[in-house]
């Protein structure tokens, strides 16, 4: 079976094939991930590199663990010890890097559709770990692949997206995502933070009431609220989004039922989720991080068929 | 052979017969070190994290050699390029690490105790390479290791660490360790810069003055001082720390003896050390340096025998 | 057949033999690069460190892919994250790393004539990545290896560097390297960045009137203009510069025949050199990436059989 698709820009792209086929890859990587040895030579001769231009952890560090893991060869850029600085385009940076006969590249850029761009004018195999606030295309799977493994299946479980849905690419690789195989999707949090258009845009059902939403969803993915670029404008306080938007114990004791909790990390605790939910039975944030790198494993296994062809 | 304990937190809280094996495993690797093919592939299958919250050239180099040479996998986090800026806590990064399966954490942090408390919290293998003001265990070992190597044992040994006593965690791995193995021990340098209970909480000798600790011992561990965060009250001027506690040739000529000279590096030429004694035959600065690597494949593979189990 | 030198410090000091060693040995390992299958083993025990005290993006990366392709063990050391902002001295930097048992070091500094400083102290094969404004040797290996591609030969061809020789150690390498292999060289710019005794101290024909060097070449090479430190002094906009030095299509298609046009990267588009000719049929700059690597390979692994001897 192969993709069809040469590179993984976005969801919104990709077909629900493609989507069940990275999912069941992933599954089985994620056996080996159990293994004492969890490592394959499958991607021994190929070389990815991992292009940066915005901060990550584990993000990078999952890409690079599944790289790894496959036996690729791998070579790291980040913005910082980079000639981005000297002026350099985009695409004389790229085209630099595939002249050394790098294979595949995996691009984190701080402008949304970079990566989209690029494909249009390189031969490499392109994936997208986070584009501007546009796609966040692997959170997205790694996020089905927890519920399915959680819930069974996808079809017809009811996803509620919770935070700053406007800023989000986990939110929006989510929303195509899991519309695409069937799941039922809500989005809530202050009317500040939630685009006006996107209850008919993307057919999601819209809620600003936090315990309305909880009580609708069998799943609740937290989003994370970015300090870094706090907009004082959109809330008042963090104090204050954590009373109405903020995730509590005694919130989802009163639902009467359980839920699963998500969050994409890094948390804040306190803010939009509270300790004792992130670290709750019904939390799945950790298995989300360990089924991170077993769908990078298979993305990247998937398009190498391409790359390598 | 194994040690008794899971992780290397500190000297403190480890026993002289681990010590024993860990330096006795240290000379079969400082072996393996000498040969045109350097590498074993004892930790093939094992994946290392370097966590690096302070900047680093020789610990963090030191430990990733030592890794490679053990055919490990290993991923470098330093917080510059990570999320720690984000207001992640500790642990999360850390739980967020290993449920990408790693199996080993090589950590510096600026704070005393992280590794400790993270040793609490998490299943895997911890090797603390610093934390804060407190231990930095790996260099008090390699610098046993390199007393035992040209002295040829440690018992009864006299050594002296001289400098800033008070903020250094090589002096205070260095006093436990030495204590434990049945070596004196010295410490020397300006009142400022010495704890005032030292003497009786680790039963050492303190001394100010500089000759008469020369005269006293058979090795003179020389601290570095902290440039980067010289603190004026401590003391007036590097160049009046130099008249008084620098180590020059006509000084260690003056005792009519040999001693031997170490540095944990890196050296402030004509502060603490002048160069032609850093330089000179007594000196086994850059002995200290090789056998780093030594001690920690040491380190890490008797770790990993429990890491692994 | 063996190189006669143990480093490779520049072009200045090395014979006509090793560089035609360096280039028909390049020319096997480019024929590495076009399988599929691109690692060779024959560095497989060498530890290579890249010591990098000035960003770079392409050359530290072609030098990683290199090693890598090699199969030699790599370490990253960029001074961001070093000890030199401690105050160590760069011997004492390089002699710890040596300590370590690194084979080889590849270095890029700042100031000019690190490399051979540090070439008279230690033991290890040193090659230069670029020293201050002084040489950077392997750029100069792969623009003949790109023009010898071209072209078939380098001995009589007409070679012309244009833009800022003053301060180019780029421009500098190709005038040694170029000279010793027989071609005719001309330097071209404007008079404020071309040094007054050059024609005299290299045998080479100065031209302030871009028209005329272009009239008389058979390869231009387009130096870059360094944004970053614009000299307000020596040229009055990069707009005027653009005006009298820049490259374009017009000028080219003006001269009546065409001529082989390179730049050592990163370019700035519309400055020295305008898009349709660095992105048109006669230019060979991304030849001159790709080749980066074969002619890094091929250094690396001659140095090896004198550091591994």
């Amino acid at each position: 079976m192969q993709l069809s698709t040469k590179h993984l820009l976005g969801i919104k792209d990709i077909s629900p094939a493609d989507i069940s086929l990275i999912l069941s890859t992933a599954a089985q990587f994620k056996e080996v991930l159990q293994r004492p040895i969890k490592k394959v030579p499958s991607l021994r001769d190929v070389t990815i590199v991992n292009l940066f231009y915005e901060n990550s952890t584990r993000t990078r560090m999952s890409f690079e663990l599944a790289e790894k893991r496959l036996s690729a060869d791998t070579i790291n850029f980040a913005i910082s010890s980079s000639s981005a600085s000297k002026g350099e385009t985009l695409l004389d940076t790229v085209n630099n890097i595939l002249s050394m006969k790098v294979d595949m590249v995996v691009m984190r850029h701080y402008a949304s559709g970079a990566p989209h761009f690029l494909s249009r004018h390189i031969p490499a195999a392109i994936i997208n770990a986070g584009d501007g606030i546009n796609e966040h295309p692997t959170q997205a799977l790694l996020d089905a692949f927890s519920i399915q493994e959680k819930l069974g299946s996808l079809p017809g479980k009811k996803v509620v997206l919770i935070g700053d849905i406007m800023h989000s690419r986990v939110a929006l690789s989510n929303i195509h995502l899991l519309k695409k195989m069937g799941a039922e999707v809500m989005v809530a949090g202050p009317p500040t933070l939630i685009p006006k258009y996107i209850g008919e845009a993307f057919q999601v059902k819209v809620e600003y009431d936090l315990k309305k939403a909880l009580a609708w969803c069998d799943v609740a993915n937290v989003l994370r609220i970015q300090l870094e670029r706090q907009n004082q404008v959109l809330f008042s306080s963090l104090r204050e989004y954590n009373l109405a938007y903020g995730v509590s114990k005694k919130l989802l004791d009163s639902l009467g039922k359980d839920i699963v909790i998500m969050h994409p990390g890094p948390i804040n605790r306190g803010v939009e989720i509270d300790s004792d939910v992130a670290d709750g039975s019904q939390s799945i944030i950790l298995h989300q991080v360990e089924n991170g790198v077993a769908v990078r494993m298979a993305v990247l296994y998937l398009l190498a068929g391409h790359a390598l062809d």
